[in-house]
């Protein structure tokens, strides 16, 4: 089975990339059999880097990954320019990458090596290949680039796409600068409402093009953490196949999935006995859900590694990855050698095994850091409040947020202005010392065209977003208890 | 003196790029006085790096930077995740930046001690803000991901831009994707011909907007070799001020003004008795005599350091620099932080003399390969091929190129058909072994409102380009003789 053909979903810019011959007379440049006149590239021995180093955590990680950081159990790597035996100063595993490399022009799509471990992990995790195997991955510079890349591959200017009703504010501003609309859709306690897509769907006018793509973060949606179930998954790819839909998954937050809350008091730890265990306990992806290619999933290193490295992949049809590698081409070349050197040796010292050890320990520290945010938080929120519909707490079972949602119209003042009340509270908790961003930020809206179609219930609730992640936990709850003392205060 | 506005110049695009309070938020996770709750930052205790390393070569690189590749003068850094006073492993100055800022979300703009030392070095050589005081330089992941950047910040579909009529196909390939239309530019043996740009101006149609920038390479020029001379600029400059337009002067070979070719018996080494003397050799930039804040300059580190590092600069008026950002932040957000901390390691250990030493030794590397190629190629062609028009060589100033012109009126075949020419000798370059670059793929063409009013001579001459920068010099002149051999045999 191949994949299916969207090039009639092509935005003219896409339409108008020329295949760059110069670029690819780079293949020449390695071959021995002719002598090679043709891109400028410089001698690796002006390089100014002679080798470089890191040393790294060892796998399993067995006292945990909050402990490592400090531990004596790691693994050095030393990449040298001039050695093509990459030497070896440490114990954990092979890797080949020499520094001459790391530093010249790179392959577009990366490095042979990172690929081909990123492509082994999509093996794993998300069975690509057994519904159409013309599949591939190439690097990104992170979820935001990616995305910048995957719309100017689609979207024309007055093209319109879908999003949940609220979104991350920097790639629903991309599209919204680039004159995409894009479309709210409805979530609630677990995500985008299947039956709302199809009514939406069925019901978009005549007169208007359908929507170019979907734009979706499944795993601990940001801002809202809600996780998309199979189920559910499964209906709204139907309902986007018979509408000849793309799905982009945004999914930097996938494998911080912390699993269901569980009060303090029946809480028992999770623990996997092996790898396959963990991996089964994933959330099933769109794109290994999809037949026909039309899933285009976005990861980033930014979450689960560190967020300077500035990498991450595209993964789908490759006849459309090779549409956005001709971007690339022309904008942003290739992602760092030197991220893709340090990825290299640490994902090739670690291998597929080291890096599951790696991501179940980073489960492990979120769920403990969700729980702790979560148990204190519903400690010192007073249960009438909650009771009486005042707030509202959804423990999230993924990512790096939760929200707390308040009822404008309990507020003694505003008449149940929901943006004045948002911004009186927001305003209460910097005077307290927290800072938290307002639900109405990540809003996306609904272009004129078609608010006709769009039945807008309102419950009466603002939300904030806080994240769990940013310091250690005795810090995050000194700032949760600074946003119970204003709820208290502002709603008692 | 302050920039001029240019807002005026904006493109759609850039007018609807929302400010993102998200990102604002980030300012507050660094403050001791609140509780960060705002953006879903990994705590850098989770980053699998504990320390990175490097070895560079020690200024003042004395006996050339060729033999520093293996030189044992050289010293080692270790930036480290845990040490705010970086630990020093070798001698070679100072510098400070710690692992755990290189590893978690970059300033869009770049890392100040990068920035820093990045300003300083354009008031070394442009003597950048004396013209205008809110100049300021921003990282970008090299020249074509910055010429993209500012192209969709000034460009709407339909909207003209200038460029010399051969030029750098990914750019240019980047503006035509972006519906934009270039205008090529007559060039003689000194680049942009003024006289050719006034008259293209003062005839510019009434019914169309005038273009909106120039983009020029404007030192050893991609693909002639050709660096326009400061009389040139000043008269170019003065144009395209009265037109209302900006100029974005491409300069990744800026530093390799290898000077002009003397011929073998009359040469004499040139060196610099101090710093101040190799500043003053360099050619006066576009921006340094910008009083407006019209100029652009993109500079990468891709020819000077390494391709691999994916990091340059974009210098000019803040105000438009700002726009950028804006752009920046939600596509790549900022480059890498392992680039930005190797290269600031490097750059802070050197400080602006050791760079400018470094700069000193690959401009005289870039001369030998230089004067070495085309000694080989004066003196393999044979003279009465010169002297009968046939073959044109004119010896580059600067860069990475030099070009071999054939007068294709003069091949036995073809009746001066300049494109089956092209091929065919193409293809026998190719079969002889020695891969170029044609001169046609560089063609810039003109759109069709504009070929009216362009008078188009033709002097029937084709081109090939090639470089002397990819191999050792004498690989290097293997390749000069293949492609002799074939001139030899075609147009004997």
């Amino acid at each position: 089975m191949f994949a299916k053909d969207f090039s009639h979903l092509y935005s003219d810019e896409c339409n108008r990339r020329n295949q760059d011959k110069l670029s690819a007379l780079f293949a020449y440049a390695q071959r021995k059999d002719v002598t090679f006149l043709g891109n400028g590239l410089p001698e690796s021995k002006y390089f100014p880097w002679q080798s470089v180093s890191g040393t790294c955590p060892t796998p399993p990680f067995a006292n945990g990954i909050d402990s490592c950081d400090k531990s004596t159990d790691t693994f050095s790597f030393q990449t040298m320019k001039n050695d093509n035996s990459n030497s070896k100063l440490g114990t954990c595993g092979d890797s080949s990458f020499n520094l001459a490399r790391g530093l010249q022009y790179q392959a577009i799509e990366g490095q042979p090596a990172v690929l081909d471990f990123i492509r082994e992990h999509l093996k794993i995790i998300h069975k690509v290949g057994t519904h159409y195997q013309d599949w591939d991955a190439i690097l990104s510079i992170g979820n935001c680039q990616a995305f910048d890349a995957i719309i100017r591959t689609f979207c024309n200017v007055g093209d319109f796409i879908l999003a949940e009703e609220y979104s991350f504010s920097a790639t629903v501003n991309a599209a919204k600068a680039q004159g995409i609309k894009p479309v709210s859709l409805k979530m609630d306690d677990h995500g985008i409402i299947p039956e709302y897509l199809i009514e939406l769907l069925d019901n978009w006018p005549a007169d208007l093009k359908k929507p170019k793509l979907l734009y979706t973060i499944p795993t601990g949606q940001n801002p809202l953490s809600y996780s998309l179930s199979t189920e559910r998954k499964k209906i709204i790819y139907e309902v986007l196949q018979k509408h000849d839909i793309l799905i982009v998954e945004d999914e930097p937050y996938y494998f911080l999935q912390t699993g269901e809350y569980v009060s303090k008091n029946e809480r028992k730890e999770v623990k996997f006995n092996n790898h396959q265990e963990f991996v089964d306990s994933l959330a099933t992806s769109f794109l290994s859900l999809d037949n026909d290619g039309r899933v285009l999933r976005m990861e980033s290193y930014s979450k689960v590694l560190a967020p300077g490295i500035r990498l991450g992949f595209i993964a789908g049809s490759s006849a459309i990855l090779k549409k956005i590698s001709a971007y690339h081409l022309m904008s942003i070349m290739a992602p760092s050698g030197f991220s893709q050197t340090f990825l290299n040796e640490l994902l090739n010292s670690w291998k597929q095994t080291g890096y599951l050890d790696w991501l179940i320990g980073l489960r492990h520290e979120y769920t403990l850091k969700r729980d702790g945010a979560l148990d204190c938080l519903l400690e010192l929120i007073p249960k009438e409040l909650i009771e009486n519909d005042v707030v509202r707490v959804s423990p999230p079972a993924a990512g790096m947020f939760f929200t707390v949602e308040l009822n404008a119209k309990k507020h003694s003042k505003f008449n149940g202005d929901k943006n004045a009340v948002e911004d009186y509270i927001n305003e209460k908790f910097i005077e307290e010392g927290v800072i938290v961003a307002p639900g109405s930020w990540f809003a996306v809206g609904n272009p004129e065209e078609i608010k006709d179609i769009i039945s807008s219930e309102d419950d009466g609730y603002i939300f904030y977003r806080m994240t769990f992640a940013a310091s250690e936990l005795p810090i995050i709850q000194e700032g949760i208890a600074k946003i119970a003392n204003v709820i208290k205060f502002e709603f008692k």
